[in-house]
């Protein structure tokens, strides 16, 4: 295992939450707990800081101590990469510095949502690149939900291409099964250098067609990270089907989870419920789970692992 | 049964696509069939000409042909709703008047893009009812995704309250349930007069925890509206449990079909492959499917039917 | 003069109000006083049913009526483009149809509000060039302000590439200086045919420098149009500093009519002032001026007409 | 004079910028000039570290040099407030924290961007007021045109109403004058508590007509800030014609510095060519102008000269 981070990475990295007790306080002992976590759970990398990192409720102090914890507990074992987009490029040059001094592996940067025009958004990365420097790999988070740009085929490709130190795309666009298709057949017809290619659609929501289309992984939360991984391990197998089998037996939890607004409370509840964090508290401002949804989520919990007994 | 559209409806009112030859022309022996299957199905109201009906790609007489061919062939079975948004009020009451003396049970309206405040879309509601006069039943459709329009909880109870026509909801915010529920808490304190509640949320991705949260039924497309009529037939005998069986056999697909952009062209595929429809065609502009689409369809189609064998 | 509308048009055409009554019918009285108001003012074209026209306000017969009566009372003496776009391609061909027919002598197209990026814009336009057939010759409206949608001047190039027909730029981005000189200067290099290039920025509030940098003249809507025809032949005569005096002796009024929402209230007010319609009445909804907007108004008509006089 | 900030604040707040070295440096010599010119022109307040002072693209340790280097100079002569938008609470925390200790009188905050419905507008304020504290004035900045968000006349009552420690609106929704008279009659009927309101909207391009609706003054950037001075002053000393008379002779050359994207450049030329600062240079990325540019700039520069000679 190496935490390098390059063109070839595969596999499933989880995109880590913060933990906070119940008081609002950074929580290092789940963090720990929640790093075991996933590496237990066979991850073959980590993303933190990013949008469902709650990164924006941190102060610059805690994020610092945030990421080091962390580093120190993976000890070189997977990459970590840590989400790097910013309001300006010299927060950008700050945050990406400071994290790669403190043995982060990469960093991830979206478009800016003004941006608009297909040149406008080569522009901005080109100034990503003199930004980051030539010796900081980093991933293109391609996710127009939460950003409003609309990346075309054609200008990832663009800005791939201008982008040494881009080793990775995160690939969220929704619907995304065409672009991905597009993207791997630029790859394989030598248009497009190599880069890894994991998916975040819908938080995973799409994973064995993904991976059915060339995907090399999955780069997103739930609470069950296992199941991305069976799904991954069942597909390079070739055993498509189980593939599915396992993926559609977690598809009503995942669904559910993958809300956007309550989805990050709900993936708590679920990570504390299991033991890996001490409590489901987002720091505020964010949402809180009615009595109505923790039924709704204890039902297809006990659902689910009714499902999950019936196909082994 | 009763065409007459009021606060009582209930059950599922099916999204009907409008059906078009391989060369683009309107084909009405496959609207004939369309119509036939969707009350074989036991849906409880059809919906056409929304979005997913491709109403702005026909002309104002094929319009009125195609609204009057459902209406033939429905017969005052159940009620039709006709998408009525539009760019202006003018073209509203032509549409509107149009479609109701053509013999629609009502119409359905979306916020204009263009609102922003909670006063705006308040007073564009006022203007609605005037547009549409006191004896047009007409249904609220809040669906941010596609108006960009968000509407609090609380500006629909005063849209509600000032709309003595408006007699349903199509509830289609995401994430949805916390206003499903805040909403039918409002109808049971006395302060919203009783709508009916249809949800949409991703083509009824949500469906059997809308019920539990007090819809009464669903108004979305789905190329197996049995899934939609089975879902609430359980769930309204009580056994919820079933209801998510049920579901939860359809989901993989659902969650297929309901992909942005190109499920419409999903749809279509699968209602001509069940014999329903006789193309597939979308009427230009529109997406096709790719071959990679359709062998994730087919599998799809056949883990489906082994999955309902199963819990059968 | 002529009627034809090709790439060689030049002056100003003066996007026209929608005369109503008081109590909100069309009047056509005043339309005919306006395009005589129009045709004095020594416009070299027309423009209706553009937003500014209210169009989205009238029905399908009112629209063909005023069109019919546009056309009449100008008479073939110059050009009138009508507004065509539309929420589809259907019935954008209708309309585009029914007016050719009528006598116009071309329609104007923005980009449909939904689209994001190039190679979606130029697909559109497309589809655009099909629908409206190869003997219909047309303008492009680039417009973001109010359609959101970001024209890059690689893409217009692309889009006016792919387009005979199209025969002039409504160009109206903001800031749009540089576009502008960028445009001649491919047209100059033969990069891009010869279009008519009439520019609308803020209503004409940046006139004199377009017209350096090589636009044709403007088309917009100003309650005072000989100001942009006399600003026009002042710079054709070479009289730069006469063409700014001019401009600037209007410029305190054309700013307070170009604010969004109020501004076309404002230039109905003036346009009755000036006894050119019987009311300045608009359609609902629209807003209304209060007392204090009308003595503002009132007070920069008697600065304007003052200055007007010193300069002279 | 003092430097407190309170709901008494009157007269020409300068937004200032931030000046650059050729190389991109931060220019400290030049921010000394800047401040003393701005204080010499009559400035009553100055505001700091806006989207028009290049906020985003300073490292935090920059940030800090220059809000202490700004405050050293100005002694305490005028309030000096912060831009303390930030991308969550946390961020906000900090800096507004940071800039206090230094010897801030407040900061200014915008609605986040992702805000859409009236209890959302007004919950972020709630939070807000958490963050800054009791005991940090600020300022709320109303500025739709680069937030996106909306605040109706009600939002910005409710917000007010809750928010002790805000002493002061910078009204910059556009058209923004009913607005303007609303907040000014709730006021006065005593619905409101007394806020400063100062006025931004377009770069004070409708300066007079704000100053009769009630306006204390303006808040805002021009290289010519004792045009806004000179305004404040005719108008309070009843002198409404004189008030017009000078802003007029400004706005021609006040248009161009306002267009967005390139109206930072102008402006910073303009103050190079004034000897405010020693380079016109913007941190990268940000626009450059072209000579066509300063062809216009040098033209308008000329011709306001002349005219500031005529009606003295």
């Amino acid at each position: 295992m190496s935490n390098v981070l390059n063109a070839d990475a595969k596999g499933v990295f989880v995109i880590a939450v913060t933990p906070f007790t119940e008081s609002g306080e950074l929580d290092l002992a789940s963090t720990d707990r929640m790093v075991d976590f996933y590496l237990e759970s066979r991850a073959t990398g980590l993303t933190i800081l990013g949008i469902l990192g709650e990164a924006t409720k941190l102060t610059a102090e805690e994020s610092r101590t945030f990421v080091k914890r962390v580093l120190a507990r993976v000890a070189g074992r997977v990459p970590v990469i840590v989400g790097a987009s910013a309001a300006g490029f010299a927060p950008m040059r700050e945050l990406s510095t400071s994290v790669m001094d403190l043995g982060a592996s990469g960093v991830m940067v979206a478009p800016a949502p003004t941006l608009r025009t297909d040149d406008q958004i080569v522009a901005y990365f080109d100034m990503v690149n003199t930004t980051l420097g030539a010796d900081c790999p980093w991933v293109l988070q391609d996710h127009p939900v939460s950003t409003g740009v609309q990346m075309s085929t054609s200008v990832v490709l663009r800005v791939l291409k201008n982008s040494p130190a881009c080793v990775m795309l995160k690939h969220e666009d929704s619907p995304g099964l065409a672009k991905l298709s597009a993207l791997r057949a630029a790859s394989d017809k030598g248009d497009l250098k190599r880069v890894s290619i994991l998916t975040g659609n819908g938080g995973g929501l799409f994973l064995p067609e993904e991976l059915t289309r060339g995907a090399d992984g999955a780069m997103t939360g739930f609470a069950y990270p296992e199941m991305m991984v069976d799904v991954c391990h069942a597909h390079a197998s070739g055993d498509i089907e189980k593939a599915h089998d396992i993926f559609d037996a977690y598809l009503p939890l995942a669904r559910y989870e993958q809300q956007s607004n309550i989805g990050l409370a709900v993936r708590k509840y679920l990570m504390a419920q299991r033991g890996v964090i001490a409590s489901a508290a987002l720091r505020k401002p964010g949402p809180k789970l009615s009595e109505a949804d923790i039924a709704d989520i204890d039902r297809l919990v006990r659902r689910q692992t009714r499902r999950l007994q019936e196909i082994q």
